[in-house]
């Protein structure tokens, strides 16, 4: 079976780590050996450097960083991390495992913060083209419990700060957009552990049964 | 008469520094006292940052920054820049003297590095819009005289390594640019510095006593 690039997606406190080994463990099960695995924004010595940037801004200077500098450095770390990592390891013959890609974008910048949604559409074609997951999981998740597990975690960062009604709105994006394209599945995250890790599990041996 | 925003472009060794001074005093002689200076990439903490990643990216690891990261980078700074210095500034009454701004870009990246230039209009009408400077005054230098200068001056930076093919198709590029923007006036600063002096405040006050 050729490579292919899954990625998982979801808020805070969603249980991307957990459902992260759990596809791991799935795909190994089901004969995949080679892989990588990618986090957004960073990935690259660049890509990490523009990470700290993004969502540490606030801490090393008074300066507000704008929406559109924002949607900008998060494009340019993905180019950087599609170009020099991603891409190779697929024609490498690798599967990728992504924690976040092109959808946290939309979701939390054109959803959450409200920025101009043809802008977002515009800079992921001129920049990505048709380039995208494979399989994205987004695992859904109320953000009041997503939130209360990624505080128990320590420190929040600048993103995981905004507001309730920021988070709310980034949820709906993600299931406006799940809804709407068939490569991504929607994980009821939501439920207990052991019914998350079912579905997660169930999902993915049946796309990769589907993809042979 | 209402603030202005004077953009001094052209290549490495070009005498960009010289201009701005002459720029300023001229201003001055016609009674503008209120100046806000810039520089890009940079003149922001942000944008600053983003300065050194670009110009120095390959001294603080081996990763080849991709072109399209670049551009993008560029563009963060500069909407950086625009929303929080240029747009107040002008605002506030104050004239904006820049150190290149996006004609640079298309310059350098459309012109010398070969990008898509779709790409970069694309990228310059979503995150800019119709903003643009008032005048630019664009210092053509042929580019063996430039980067001599620019070599005495000391060290070089990544893209002034650049080979002088590179620079001899960014030069074609700002002279193509230049041709067909009436808001961008050719300096030739291959002459003798007197005479481009000369032809600097000839062409400043000239401009100015037409805003009137």
């Amino acid at each position: 079976m050729s490579s292919k690039y899954i990625v998982i997606e979801g808020l805070e406190g969603a249980g991307k780590t957990t459902a992260r080994n759990l596809v791991v463990e799935t795909l190994k099960s089901l004969g995949v050996t080679d892989m990588t695995f990618t986090r957004e924004p960073g990935g690259t010595v660049l890509a990490e450097k523009l990470r700290s940037l993004v969502l540490d801004i606030k801490s090393v200077g008074d300066e507000v960083i704008t929406d559109n500098a924002e949607v900008l450095l998060f494009y340019a770390a993905r180019v950087q991390l599609v170009e020099t990592v991603i891409k190779p390891a697929l024609a490498r013959g690798e599967w990728v495992i992504g924690d976040r890609h092109d959808l946290s974008t939309q979701a939390y910048q054109g959803g959450g913060r409200g920025i101009d949604r043809q802008l977002l559409a515009t800079l992921r074609q001129a920049v990505l083209g048709d380039f995208a997951p494979d399989l994205t999981l987004y695992l859904d998740v109320d953000p009041r419990i997503g939130l209360e597990r990624a505080r128990a975690r320590g420190e929040l960062d600048r993103i995981e700060q905004e507001s309730l009604d920021f988070f709310n709105r980034t949820r709906a994006r993600y299931l406006e957009l799940a809804a709407a394209d068939p490569r991504i599945i929607t994980i009821d995250a939501c439920q207990p552990l052991e019914a998350v890790s079912h579905d997660i599990r169930a999902t993915v041996t049946r796309w990769v049964q589907e993809q042979q």
